[in-house]
């Protein structure tokens, strides 16, 4: 694990989250693009999940199930779910929709992509994209993988078809969220253009304030402004 | 599709939320357990999926992906997702954490709930105990989804050796989430005795104020009750 930028110290580990991500992920970009457009400091670490980093003791001491994104609180309490914690990350802010059935919605988005989405999304892109080399071992996969994912695209245009984001027309963490993995389908094998309005909708996510792609905010050079 | 008990009318249907369920769901009963417990009114219609209810034209018209529970609002619009409408009859309740940290737990918990739990008990139970006949269409996925749910089932009870509640020790509408299929794990092969804190909890559940099991409470009878 590699704490980004070079001022840490114990008392800044106490005032703010620390949030453990790795490069590249869909899942990590959502917490990263959250504090940054919301303008919120947060310490970051980085966990190397290809070299194994995940699984050996000093990350498994913070989190006991190997996953990233995780969270820490200042009190040293910490939790999981990438969109768990971009909620967090978001509660109090411009990014929080403002009525009760909005945020409801937005779970139900959230929840729509951690189940019809990203487990087809994700793990399409990390054999197409991110390891190649190791394609062979789900090669049997990847069709169905193609298909689901494809179905709830399908979903997800029709939704799309009639407003601008998510959640009544208003750019919130309901966007981020579905964006994290959405935006990278086209490398697992998805074909964007047959979904026109999740496209349209992909160039608005990225035309907002303070977006930053993927590669340049998800590395310690790029969050060292997130802090 | 019918609708539960007589006194409907127009007016009525126009100030509170109605609800569509359907018998012996996991995840419809969430919401009617939420409902109960906060002492909010709802109408409620139930649809009869395995009479094919779901798929045809009039409740296509309310959700056209065919898939309850389903809540719409007074507006006429409406929204999916069991664990979405359980927040949001929650929401403004002593069944919503209080602070931002603990409702960005009971998401990370609900979002498990239904990528770790719901996909493996929800299946099971459908081909073991309410569909039995049916079983034969998916004997060969049996074994994985006991696998997979049992793995589920042990990060829960790990979390729960430690804790009464799934937040922060206090009852709250992440316990109902989870609850929702947990709860009838054993209808679908699994063993809870193997999870003893998940048991332990399970009882503590039940025993909270105005707790009614699923088939007194998921029928247009028990349901009469809460509207």
């Amino acid at each position: 694990m590699n704490a980004s930028g070079a001022s840490e110290d114990k008392s800044e580990l106490e005032q703010v989250p620390r949030i453990f991500v790795t490069g590249g992920s869909g899942n990590s970009y959502k917490a990263a693009l959250v504090a940054r457009q919301v303008g919120l400091g947060c310490a970051w670490t980085f966990v190397d999940v290809l070299a194994g980093e995940t699984q050996r003791a000093p990350f498994l001491k913070v989190n006991p199930l190997g996953k990233v994104p995780y969270l820490v609180l200042p009190d040293g309490t910490g939790f999981g779910e990438s969109n768990a914690i971009a909620w967090f990350l978001a509660d109090g802010t411009k990014l929080m929709p403002c009525s009760s059935a909005s945020r409801a919605r937005a779970i139900q988005w959230m929840i729509f992509e951690q189940t019809r989405l990203e487990p087809f999304i994700s793990p399409a892109r990390f054999f197409t994209t991110i390891a190649p080399a190791r394609r062979t071992e789900c090669e049997s996969e990847i069709p169905r993988w193609l298909e689901n994912g494809s179905a709830g695209l399908s979903v997800l245009d029709a939704h799309l078809r009639t407003q601008d984001f998510m959640v009544e027309n208003s750019y919130s963490v309901a966007d981020i969220a579905v964006f994290g993995y959405v935006h990278l389908a086209e490398e697992g094998g998805f074909c964007l253009r047959d979904f026109p309005s999740v496209s349209r909708w992909i160039s608005r996510v990225e035309s907002q304030a303070d977006y930053i792609p993927i590669r340049e905010l998800l590395s310690p050079r790029g969050l060292a402004h997130v802090r």
